[in-house]
This record gives C-alpha cells, sequence and structure tokens, in this order.
C-alpha cells in the first residue's frame, strides 16, 4: 500500500511490528492518533518510553515490578514454604486473581522450545535450583503451574528431574475438565486424564 | 485487574485507549515489548512522537502529507478540473489504490453527524466553497465519493445544496451490487439502488 506521509509508513511499520497488529489495523491507529489531541499521543509515547526504561525484575522471583523485589517476595503475609513455578507475569497475575494461593513465585521467563530456539539456559531454571538449594529448610513444596502443552509438559519434566533431589515435594496443577464446561465437548485426553486424576468427593 | 507494577497499568492504561484494543490486548502488547529488545519500543516512541510533531495536512485538499502541498495536488500528470470529495485520508489511499481516478481529492475530515456533534463547521466545506469559487473557471466536476451512509447521504445533501450554483456539474459515485458478491446476498435497499441505477450494457 502506498502511503501519502513518510512519517505516517514509518509509524504504520513500527505498529504493524506488534503481535496480533496487521498494518490496516495500524493504519486505523495512526489516523485516530492524528485525529486526537496531541498530549494523548505524547502520553503513550512516554508511559512506554518510561516502562522500558525502568521497569525492574524482582531478584527473588524474576516477575516484573518497580523495585528490587517484588510486592509478592517481600510480603509479610505471604506463605515462603511454597513456591509455584510459572512461565510469565501474566500466569502469576490470572493466579493472584483466584485469590487461592497464598506462596510465592518463581517465574520462568518462557518454556522449553526447541522450534522456537528456547533452551533450559534460557529460562530462570539455575537461579530456581540456587533458591531451593539455599533456602532448603525453608521450602517445602514447589508448585509446577505450567501450561497443559508439549512445551510446558517439557518443562515440567526437565525442572522435576533437577529439583527432586532438592525440593521435598513437587506437585503439579490438576487437570480435567473446566469448571462451566460440558462433558461432551471435552477432548478425549482432558477426559481421560480428568478419569485418571479423579480425587475423592468430599 | 491489579498489575504488578505502577509501569505496566499506565502503559495498559493509555494503549487500551487506543480504538479496538482492551486492557488484555494492551497487556498483551506491553508485555511483548519487555521481552523483545530496548530499541524496538524506542523505535515505535519515536516514530509516534515524530509523526505527532511534524505531521502537515496539504493547504489545498487538507490531506495529509510532509510537506505544505500534498503529492497528488503538486503533480502536473493530475487533471485539476475534477475534484473528488472524501471523507477521510483513508478514502483516498483506497481510490488511490484503484488506479481509475487522475483528478484531485478534497478531504473533509469527517461526516455530519450529530450524534456525534459534528457539524457542516467542523469540516473542510468552507475551505470546498472558497477553492470552488475561486477556481470556478478550472474545475468542472464535483465527484461525491462519501460513504453510503446516513451521515455520508446527510453530507453529500448538504454539500450539493452548498455548492449546486457554483459547480458547473455534481456527480456521485455509483451504487449497487459489490463486485463478486452473490445477487441473492445484497440487501434489498442495494439491489433496489442497482436497478433504479442500471447503466447501458456495452
Amino acid at each position: 500500500m502506498e502511503y501519502p506521509s513518510k512519517l505516517i509508513e514509518e509509524a504504520v511499520n513500527q505498529i504493524a511490528k506488534l503481535p496480533g497488529i496487521g498494518k490496516k489495523t495500524a493504519l486505523r491507529l495512526v489516523l485516530h492518533l492524528i485525529k486526537a489531541k496531541d498530549e494523548n499521543t505524547y502520553a503513550l509515547t512516554d508511559a512506554l518510553n518510561k516502562l522500558r526504561a525502568n521497569i525492574k525484575f524482582c531478584k527473588v522471583c524474576h516477575t516484573i515490578c518497580d523495585a528490587e523485589m517484588c510486592s509478592i517476595c517481600s510480603s509479610h503475609r505471604r506463605d515462603r514454604s511454597i513456591v509455584c513455578i510459572v512461565e510469565d507475569v501474566k500466569d502469576v497475575m490470572a493466579i493472584e486473581n483466584t485469590a487461592q494461593f497464598n506462596g510465592v513465585y518463581h517465574v520462568l521467563g518462557g518454556v522449553i522450545s526447541p522450534v522456537n530456539g528456547v533452551g533450559p539456559a534460557d529460562l530462570k531454571i539455575e537461579s530456581l535450583v540456587n533458591r531451593l538449594t539455599n533456602g532448603q529448610a525453608e521450602i517445602k513444596e514447589v508448585i509446577l503451574a505450567l501450561s497443559p502443552t508439549m512445551e510446558g509438559d517439557t518443562t515440567a519434566f526437565y525442572i522435576n528431574k533437577r529439583i527432586r533431589e532438592i525440593a521435598v515435594k513437587v506437585s503439579v496443577i490438576a487437570r480435567g475438565v473446566p469448571v462451566g464446561g460440558d462433558l461432551e465437548y471435552a477432548d478425549e485426553i482432558t477426559l481421560g486424564r480428568s478419569i485418571t486424576g479423579r480425587t475423592l468427593f468430599n
């Protein structure tokens, strides 16, 4: 497509690099910004620049935070004996939203994926091993809360092999039919796992 | 939703102000930017800042451009006797893509819409009247290429009333069944107009 202005072309190309945004959507966003007030654009670019310049990662659990240590790791009310291993900050937010977990986290920053060139060394696994070795007396359980995909399972398998000797107890989040889902529409693998992983009715 | 960082919250809020982007998508984009290289974010914000600071509008047709006058208005190869009236820069780009029009444009910057508080004074209609009055000898035809919506029709009606005395000829783009569309699925109004507006088979 030909653009009436080099400035628009450059802005469209930059926005279209974001995931899930094509050139048509990018053009719509650019034209929206041009129509809107100046301040809107500057507030947006300012927020992104500040984000990029000042964002920090918690030195204990590697989640995104504003300080040296995140609010969860530095809280007195969290149970430090349970460490939940997740792929991403999004997973921390999702688990926090459930209000069912009071332990601490360890964010890997991805999962092992040979297709995408991500190996164990690219993740915070060594840091997890150190954390468990040093805090052996305190940490009683490690929960593997990774996505139930091929990559997630591979990563869980690898981590379990690495930490089995150190950690007291390694658990994995339950797999089964989702709440509110119809049995009829559950795939065979999920349904099969929900049967083999059945629990006592209480 | 609670964010682990104020910086993320601010960035998400700013991105979610863009049309068609909700908080979940905004968070995904922000986490993508954090994961990607620093330069990506700075290239994006730089392009947007430059766009906002340097974007100009053509003094003749009010389309977006980099100079005082756009490439179409300043071209020697364009036919200045036909002026095509459109709502937006997007429409100029769409018509240019067809390669069926060799005249010049006049961008209104919107359509009359009482619901959104847009009146004739908010559009470049006065500028169009001046352009036609001053260039009366040169301009032979005005094409109304507005969207076939209630607002577009209202705007076309208003403009026609204003320029009927000045312009030699006022025409409107054809309405009918879209090429490649199935007659069966065309709505009655479109199909009705395609019959009343039929042309000789050649």
